[in-house]
């Protein structure tokens, strides 16, 4: 099983902390060493990073502990291998080009048995994780469905919640993915969240001794949501998504969500 | 106008000399200081860098020069902008996948005044640069030609021969383009290679004063080819690329090579 870390943001934020709390997972206080990678969006376009060591150990994650990357969504994911190879191919997220926008997607879970039923088009796998596999099915089956971006996006986003739900119905699939203009969070089994604004707090890393008062580094009008396979710091309130939740959050704001029905 | 850095060898190999050399033209001795991208191919994935500072005072740029990443493949771009803003989505190199392989692209020059005439399909551009309109225009044309992966590459590097020759014809398209498993350089008007194998000797950058003794950091079976828009050492002897002349590198072998006739 891996870990996921997301951001959503309506100023150009850091990310730093979140990340610094993650990666100690990668390896230190957890066992997720089997690779890493980041995506930081500005606008349309983003930075990414990836590693294959675990990333508590690598040089170019204690690296960006140095640089405060300011970004709009961010995309993170630390690797315990099951299915695929340690290669950089298997490493998330993974990008994939759809309407003229970047799509980055990262996954925990496992899903089994099912991917004779899932028809892949022209988008390819280039490793061979069943992450990369679902994510190459999805965006041809968003694409089938919606050759042109919807002018509304909820019959998109409920058809996301769709499909990913038939993967969660036989494994588990927690998924974190964006086009750059929103983030979209699926939970299958563990998910969680917080939104922070003003007033703004003080927060403590749960991994790892380490505090930030939100305070000085925000201004009133800012909103932050952060999403996590678990909570990343010890003094606040974070949310736990239900199982087969989506969520989609828009300039930090969570602006639409969708969830089973009894 | 941007300038070009790629590398193909037979063993990864670091390319942190080229790099350091490149940077240096990203601000400090010449005038590229609009953004820098640089693609290290490890078998099918690879590890990207980019930025929007100018390379020479980028910190990410300048942590590189501290990190021995091996590489089978490196594509490697700095950007002086012409056409297209400072933005993420705008730098070097770009990145596709097509036939389940991660296709990459740098691309240096200007072509103006075609873009009627270059149909895409379904590669769409994410910024606003010619360089990824051609990028995206180039793998439809590809695509259109061979659904498949061609068992013999000859036709398909010809193809991309015909095709940059067009662009050529009305412009200047310098271009690095690779799949992972080639290197394909492509000469307009400025594009030099050295092929270094055993025995190694040493180098002195042209941009800052560094020297490396290659045969300390090789093997005698090494063999590792060099491609930058400009020689990037000065003590050793740099081949240039005719204008309208294709080569492609294989495990740092000049494998197949297309040039105009008279």
């Amino acid at each position: 099983m891996c870990q996921l870390m997301g951001m959503s943001a309506n100023v150009p934020t850091d990310a730093l902390f979140s990340f610094t709390g993650l990666v100690e997972r990668a390896g230190r206080t957890d066992v997720h060493r089997d690779g890493w990678g980041i995506s930081f969006y500005q606008g349309k376009g983003s930075q990414d990073f990836r590693g294959l060591n675990a990333g508590s150990d690598c040089e170019v994650a204690q690296f960006l502990k140095t640089q405060k990357i300011k970004s709009d969504i961010v995309v993170g994911h630390i690797r315990q291998a099951n299915v695929g190879a340690l290669t950089l191919e298997n490493t998330h997220p993974f990008r994939r080009e759809l309407w003229g926008r970047y799509f980055t997607f990262a996954h925990n879970g496992q899903i089994e048995g099912i991917f004779d039923q899932l028809t892949l088009g022209r988008f390819k796998p280039v490793g061979s994780t069943d992450s990369e596999h679902i994510f190459c099915w999805l965006l041809h089956e968003i694409e089938q469905a919606f050759p042109e971006p919807p002018v509304d996006p909820k019959p998109l986003y409920d058809l996301i919640y769709r499909h990913l739900g038939k993967l969660h119905a036989q494994g588990v699939c927690n998924v974190l993915l964006t086009d750059g203009s929103v983030l979209i969070a699926y939970c299958s089994n563990r998910l969680q969240w917080i939104t922070r604004r003003a007033p703004f707090g003080s927060a403590l890393l749960k991994d790892i001794e380490l505090e930030v008062d939100f305070a000085t580094e925000t201004t009133v009008n800012d909103v932050v949501t952060v999403i996590a396979t678990q909570a990343l710091t010890t003094n606040e309130t974070w949310q736990s998504f239900e199982p087969n939740e989506l969520m989609v959050f828009e300039q930090g704001e969570l602006n639409y969500q969708v969830k089973a029905t009894d």
